[in-house]
């Protein structure tokens, strides 16, 4: 294992004093350790913006505090849920009196927590209302989305339900929004090479030297097949042949694509799978309204991508193009 | 070799298709396909910005074309210079008259081909001033800092060359300000793991595990010490060892750093490392006026990082603080 690290047991700790320090300007410390907000929360007249995860997805979750954005996040151990009291103070740090949207992956531990903070939020007056990401094609079938994990579409959900709610949209309105966002959206990852989490020092599962998993998940659950690895081309049909049939995307619709690293796959192989998965949408007739390629949800040192697709309808197609100023993304306006 | 390539020959080709396609928004192909220029370039009544260099470094180069900071980009081969006609059909494509600034870094065939490219595009009637980055204090002595390469603090050059040209200055006022960025830039990098280019199959050079070269270079080059793996605080203490006293850095600077991943390394650790930096610096009385924390010059997918820190006048605070929008950096104001 080749970290640069202190003490394997405080990474997280060490890591949310360095990333408080280099983003004061977007960013600060609650006196809950394990809850950043940002610098402006809760801003005065607007449904705050929660959401939370375990650590090691860098720049998700924290790095997606900001402007136009989420307001607090909790924060997990490496690849753990956040505790229900971190959500539960998230959702404190973000709160105007104007109701909190907590806007989180569909996970077991986070589901429990979550749950635990509304229950005592609404004790304190904070109404709370949740859309829980289930983007993940290759969790369960099409009939079981429940069931699914919510995996690099929680940005985009996270992108909708922070650019509706700076809007002045009230509580369900940015729920709605959001739940929309993620309803739209359809993920899958394919992983080549594992993790290590500094504290256990060796990877929790194996991708054999040469071979790929389709389907895998953020953390290293099980995909669909495991199989030799296949060309960059050839890895672009696969992954498109998951995900567009599942909602289905459909000749004339517009779409953001986000394809994202899983951690150590350098950009330029992203780049290149993006650029067949680009030409097999326009083949279809399937219009590319945006695209974010890069590291937006990773996995420590995982190597492999993820490729997420969403549908557009006017609605979305504003709020994508709103201006946003958050670690994890920038843009200005279309 | 776990790569999500097509044929490990094309890989710029394939790369730089996908580039194209997923940020039209800010770039675009030219006649020249290793050529890549913004969409509004040339900007008229502006000084051309152009830079270039090996490819396998995302974002860097082509990730720094966008509005106020790079115009125009020539792309080599993985780690490799581009032509000098890559570098003078950049040069034409970013002139709109008022001349261009080309700001690359010290390698010998950067320079020798840009040497080249300026002497026809003198030729064409188009001048060309140059700023040869040298900010890597590991590649040779305080003495004869003309020997040493250019690493991440280029991509501060091309902010504050860029920000220069946006408010209309002059060719010499451009290429006073970012030699000014570069004169008061220092940089090292610590190197953990080593890189694979895809074409070759395996890494060119070795890094043992549980070992790190202090002082490593971006392709792979010596540096000047290697020694076991240190805790992320000791790494902190060392890097800023190398490079504070070869300013000098001293008590009352003020300083942008810039602390990027090489590829692999998890942004959690770069943030590890940033905090001890961030201290280190404090108790020495230099203020740390902007950060910046991510993987911002890579090479493929080796492990370690880099530490750049620039020193601060009035002139450098205004121009770092202007608006950007690139791949690499996107902005708002300060």
């Amino acid at each position: 294992m080749t970290r640069i690290v202190n003490n394997p047991d405080f990474v997280v700790e060490d890591m949310l004093k360095g990333f408080i320090k280099a983003n004061k300007h977007l960013v600060t410390a609650t006196e809950n350790s394990r809850v950043i907000k940002y610098i402006n929360a809760p801003v005065e007249g607007k449904v705050g913006i929660v959401t939370g995860g375990g650590s090691g997805h860098k720049p998700a979750f924290i790095g997606y505090i900001g402007k136009n954005m989420c307001d607090a996040v909790a924060v997990g151990e490496i690849f753990s849920s956040p505790t229900a009291n971190a959500f539960l103070d998230a959702i404190s740090a973000a709160s105007s009196g104007k109701g909190v949207a907590c806007l989180y992956g569909n996970y077991a531990g986070d589901n429990m927590n979550v749950n635990m903070a509304i229950r005592k939020a609404k004790a304190l007056g904070i109404e709370v209302k949740t859309v829980v990401a289930n983007d993940d094609c290759a969790s369960a079938g099409k009939s079981e989305r429940e069931k699914r994990r919510g995996v690099a579409g929680e940005v985009l959900m996270w992108k909708i339900g922070g650019a509706k709610a700076s809007q002045g949209a009230d509580l369900d309105e940015v729920i709605k929004a959001a739940q929309k966002a993620i309803d739209n959206t359809r993920s899958v990852g394919i992983g080549t090479a594992p993790c290590t989490i500094p504290a256990v020092g060796h990877p929790n599962f194996t991708i054999e030297a040469g071979m790929m998993e389709v389907g895998i998940g953020h953390h290293g659950e099980p995909g669909i097949a495991v199989e030799s690895l296949k060309k960059a081309d050839e890895i672009a049909k696969k992954i498109t042949d998951i995900i567009l049939p599942d909602l289905p995307f459909n000749s004339g619709d517009e779409v953001v694509v986000l394809l994202s690293g899983l951690g150590a796959t350098p950009v330029m192989e992203q780049y290149i799978v993006y650029n067949k998965v680009d030409s097999i949408l326009r083949e279809k007739g399937i219009n590319i309204y945006k695209a974010y390629v890069g590291n937006y949800f990773t996995s420590l040192e995982m190597m492999g991508i993820t490729l997420t697709v969403m549908k557009l309808d006017d609605e979305l197609k504003e709020l994508i193009d709103i201006p946003v100023e958050s670690v994890g993304l920038t843009q200005f306006g279309k």
